[in-house]
């Protein structure tokens, strides 16, 4: 894998990585068993530069004359992210936000499957929403290992996260979602990705009043 | 404002200005009034040097053998983010989802108000959810340009989130967040934030497979 000075792919191209897939998703749905980076760009609001520029970071996709086999590049492209195999993952704090992502059909189409959910309300606890059973947050570390889960999302209140954050690590977890509004700290092998809804709107605060395509 | 040779400040810097903003709020929370690049950069894993180039592209902000003060930063970001007055805001589709940002705290603490929600269930519209009355859709316009609303976010099921942006932009809207896992058509002067939760996981697993620290 080709990386920049410090031997990593910047945050964004990883991104994008993310936004490539789903459209050559769509674009398979729609029958189509060729792209290139013109359509792909297109697709996304992005120069065809980028897109090739950004997937060069891992190799060399294209055809001279057909552009890229849509399978093809999927395929490579879940294979970078590591969603060429099913990810078990837990969600922590089931409130309006963990049921909607309970609810969220996009993790199951994209290899994440949510299978298991803990809460600290016992009326909560035993109940299943969505087909996924509600655990009490003492049996954190044991239904982590039993399903050997890896990936955790956390939707609880801003002053309880980061006493779950320790349990999910000690478990074994290695990636966590944060939704609640502080910032975790966490062992270095440990990933975290902060989910700040306000974040979005401020993005967009700045676009309309720089007038400005943020991309 | 300093910008990039297109003229643009880099997407990603715009996104760490709103995490520089909540350290900020949570240093004079703690009751410090003055911070460093130093310090800012290790609350929030990122080297003094990044933290002073992105605060660059905005103007000069410290003072030597102080630093930043904390208030005129804070004050200076939310100017640059447009943060520095109130924006009401609107939400189409109260599931689960709906419901969560509804509920949402996050919004407010960062000068956003939800004004009013909207949804095509009958059963729903009337009902006030966190203190917000739920219109029919039929009312956008109405209620939008009667708010003057400009930012939206839509968390409606995939095949409706075109026509939904379609009539909050004939509203009036200029930005929109958009929860569905479709990327969306949108005239020029008008902001999209695509949202898909699925790409949070998808960074961490591809953290997580190639042991890269992907910040």
């Amino acid at each position: 894998m080709e990386t920049t000075n410090d031997g990593q792919v910047p945050r964004a191209v990883v991104h994008r990585l993310s936004l490539y897939l789903r459209e050559l998703q769509q674009l398979m749905k729609n029958g189509r068993s060729t792209t290139s980076s013109t359509q792909l760009g297109k697709l996304l609001g992005f120069t065809d530069a980028q897109v090739r520029k950004d997937l060069a970071y891992f190799g060399q996709f294209g055809y001279p004359g057909i552009g890229y086999r849509c399978e093809e590049l999927l395929v490579a492209i879940k294979n970078i992210l590591g969603t060429d195999h099913e990810w078990p993952v837990a969600i922590v704090g089931v409130g309006n936000l963990g049921r909607a992502l309970l609810g969220y059909r996009g993790f199951h189409n994209q290899g994440f499957r949510v299978v298991a959910a803990f809460d600290t309300d016992s009326k909560k606890v035993g109940e299943k929403i969505e087909g996924i059973l509600v655990y009490p947050t003492e049996q954190i570390s044991e239904v982590i290992r039993q399903h050997r889960i890896r990936l955790g999302m956390i939707a609880v209140p801003a002053n309880s996260a980061q006493i779950v954050a320790d349990e999910l690590v000690r478990s074994g977890v290695e990636g966590i979602v944060n939704f609640a509004p502080v910032t975790l700290a966490h062992p270095a092998g440990v990933w975290v990705e902060r989910v700040d809804l306000a974040i979005e709107l401020e993005q967009l605060s700045f676009s309309v009043v720089n007038r400005q395509q943020n991309t």
